[in-house]
């Protein structure tokens, strides 16, 4: 089975009129790289969260038409979770974005912290987004994660304002604290390499609960996704 | 605080004769790189599951001696979990190596199956060894996971006899099945990306209780670590 990514609007044009003509890239991808046929059935998702089945109607030589059936299944989880992260060298921060993509988390904000002043291009901003559109395909999710940042520091209350649990990694936490699900979406604060300094650690305790992962120091990235991986269903 | 891995013999000789002289390499990391001084505290390893207190006696231009301290804590997890994972392409054995490294697990054994015929050459297999040790010493364990394979289909009675809880990927499992611990070690089988062939499928049944990670298509290395994450304490 084919999960196919349209942009939100060809998506809503698509479902209005029942077909969707698939030209450029997408074309090529699903018309020769991976050889679908006419008759052949695929998914459609709007990385929004919305999915529909489709049947090829037509290939042609430059695009082909795409004939919209019922609802899909949106494989999401039914808990948004949403990763503030401190900011990782680029190798490391596309590694979180591809596995927390297919985990199911809605966002991957990257958070400028006092040990942690890097910066991110507009450049590597957009590689990060094809990497979460590349893992949306290929797990089969419907959603696409908001990827953004860097943040200040300062709109770290803005960040996690209304955001449901609010979580923030902390090695010296009580570790009979657990990590786990209250409300139906939640936020996970994940630190830099040399932790937290002490005037985010007293910012951070009057937003968010603190957990341990246990003894061992985990990298920003294994962190994460470990976070991920127990919080989402 | 430095966590430096020692050779098992060269720490036992250390442990019996309260001293240790560190060249080399090690001698080269510690105190050209990491600049550590007369009087400073580090933490030795044995790679086995031991750690102690050493304290720098000397520091000569080529090797430099160590005093030996007390037990330190080994910051093992508690339960002994062993992944057996379809083989995976390089980038991705190693990033795995990496993460199970930092989660705790204690051993990582690559499987050939009907889908995954490749192989791993010595020199892979000794920089999957480097990653593990790297890895060990920036999450300050004590015990390094074992790296074997890639085993042959015929080696899974013997690859996971003995070893506690037997658990295996399937995305057809009862979802009412749980990912929990039953006793004090466990393994887990991890299929590649086509998923197991309906004899190795027979074969597991035999051996293991089918798991589902959700309605999500993981890579294969991330569903080996949401597992161990979601299994380690």
């Amino acid at each position: 089975m084919i999960t196919h990514l349209l942009d939100a609007g060809d998506f809503a044009r698509a479902a209005s009129t029942g077909e969707a003509v698939v030209g450029g890239e997408g074309y090529r991808h699903l018309f020769r790289a991976r050889r679908l046929a006419t008759g052949e059935r695929l998914r459609l998702v709007d990385g929004r969260g919305r999915a529909r089945w489709a049947e090829v109607k037509r290939v042609g030589r430059r695009d082909a038409v795409l004939v919209l059936g019922g609802e899909a299944p949106a494989n999401e989880p039914a808990y948004a979770l949403q990763l503030v992260v401190a900011m990782l060298r680029p190798e490391r921060a596309a590694w979180l974005v591809e596995k927390a993509t297919e985990l199911g988390v809605v966002a991957i904000r990257f958070l400028r912290t006092a040990r942690t002043p890097r910066e991110l291009s507009a450049a590597r901003l957009g590689r990060l987004e094809r990497v979460a559109r590349a893992a949306l395909v290929q797990c089969h999710r419907a959603r696409l994660p908001e990827i953004s940042g860097v943040h200040p520091w300062a709109e770290l209350e803005r960040l996690v304002h209304g955001q449901g649990d609010r979580f923030f990694l902390d090695p010296e936490a009580d570790p009979a604290t657990r990590l786990e699900r209250r409300g139906l979406s939640g936020t996970v604060l994940v630190g830099p390499e040399g932790g937290w300094d002490a005037t985010e650690q007293k910012t951070l305790a009057r937003h968010a609960v603190p957990i341990g992962l246990g003894p061992r120091i985990l990298r920003v990235e294994t962190a994460a996704l470990v976070a991920a991986a127990r919080l989402l269903p």
